[in-house]
């Protein structure tokens, strides 16, 4: 089971760790990091990811990951990107983004149409791609599931695994990332975040 | 404000990922890759994170962030990196570790006879370096800071941006990641995971 990772310059590292951290523990995982070309990929805060395959150098995969990020934002007119997604989603069992991710997903025309989720901060720009913003956590429709803001990656990884494989599985992956989690806040949404910190956030 | 986080061949990428996100966010905040040398330094599942810096060119840090993994279980004897930890330690404003990154805390002598936490895994081994283990997901003992396994990094980060702040900020860091989590199970805990979870999850 191939789980290929689109990665770019500028994007978030956790939107693609968190799944990654579940989903390579899957029986048969392998992971593939695709880019324009191997070697690295920069994220901010001096962050440098080694891409392992160029675009041309991945046929198909089971499980497609597009991150976001502000890299994310910038490519959405990017061809060679957009042609990879579509690809990969012409082969793929499962097509996925988190954060900014489906702005990519939306701009290579797999979102028409569709219910889907974004970072709270793109919600309009989402909907320019044809998309019906949900303001959910995770939204699944038919085999492309788009994840909110970052974190959010592993919710949705979570629960991709329990539809790759099982209940009992993805819980091993639960408890093996020790995913209880325990936010010293509760202001993890637009809806519960107040206008100081929204305003604080960029929002 | 120098943030240094320290990696080595068989982190769990996750473990750095999640606090880094967070972290990177703090006004001031610059971030450092160390390891043995700069370069490439391998997780499993084909991720690579570059070093920035070898040991020797980091003088000191505001933030020590040590992350976890099968490689830390490994390297509890390597003189160089617990060398790196305790001069980190001797200049550092707070010294955390995530998952069984407590291990090389306790293998460089920080955790004697202090309160910590560790992956699930691994409490007996923690206890062999003299730390009391204690089944919480972030513990403090003055400035020293460890969090349980994998995804607590996140939580302890958000904690250590609110000690380094104040609470907006650290509130705006934690909506910036829309850190509201929906785990699609309540398993996340040894204290919560069946038995038939807990034996897939290895434990």
């Amino acid at each position: 089971m191939l789980i290929a990772f689109g990665i770019f310059d500028g994007l978030t590292a956790l939107d693609a760790v968190g799944p990654y951290e579940v989903l390579r523990m899957l029986p048969g995982a392998e992971v593939a990091w695709v880019s324009e070309r191997p070697g690295p990929v920069h994220a901010p805060g001096r962050l440098s990811l080694l891409a392992t395959h160029a675009y041309d150098e991945v046929e198909g995969c089971d499980v497609l990951v597009v991150p976001g990020g502000a890299g994310a934002r910038q490519r959405v007119a990017d061809a060679a990107l957009l042609d990879w997604i579509r690809r990969m989603d012409a082969t793929s069992a499962w097509t996925t983004s988190v954060c900014t991710g489906s702005l990519l997903l939306g701009a290579a025309g797999l979102l028409a149409g569709l219910d889907a989720t974004t970072h709270w901060s793109a919600t309009r720009t989402l909907e320019t791609f044809g998309a019906r913003y949900v303001p959910e956590r995770v939204v699944r429709q038919g085999k492309i599931i788009t994840a909110a803001g970052v974190s959010a990656g592993i919710d949705m990884a979570l629960r991709l695994a329990a539809l790759l494989t099982d209940d009992v599985t993805a819980q091993a992956c639960q408890l093996r990332i020790e995913y209880d989690p325990q936010p010293p806040f509760d202001c993890g949404s637009v809806a519960k975040a107040s206008a100081q910190v929204l305003a604080a956030a960029g929002g």
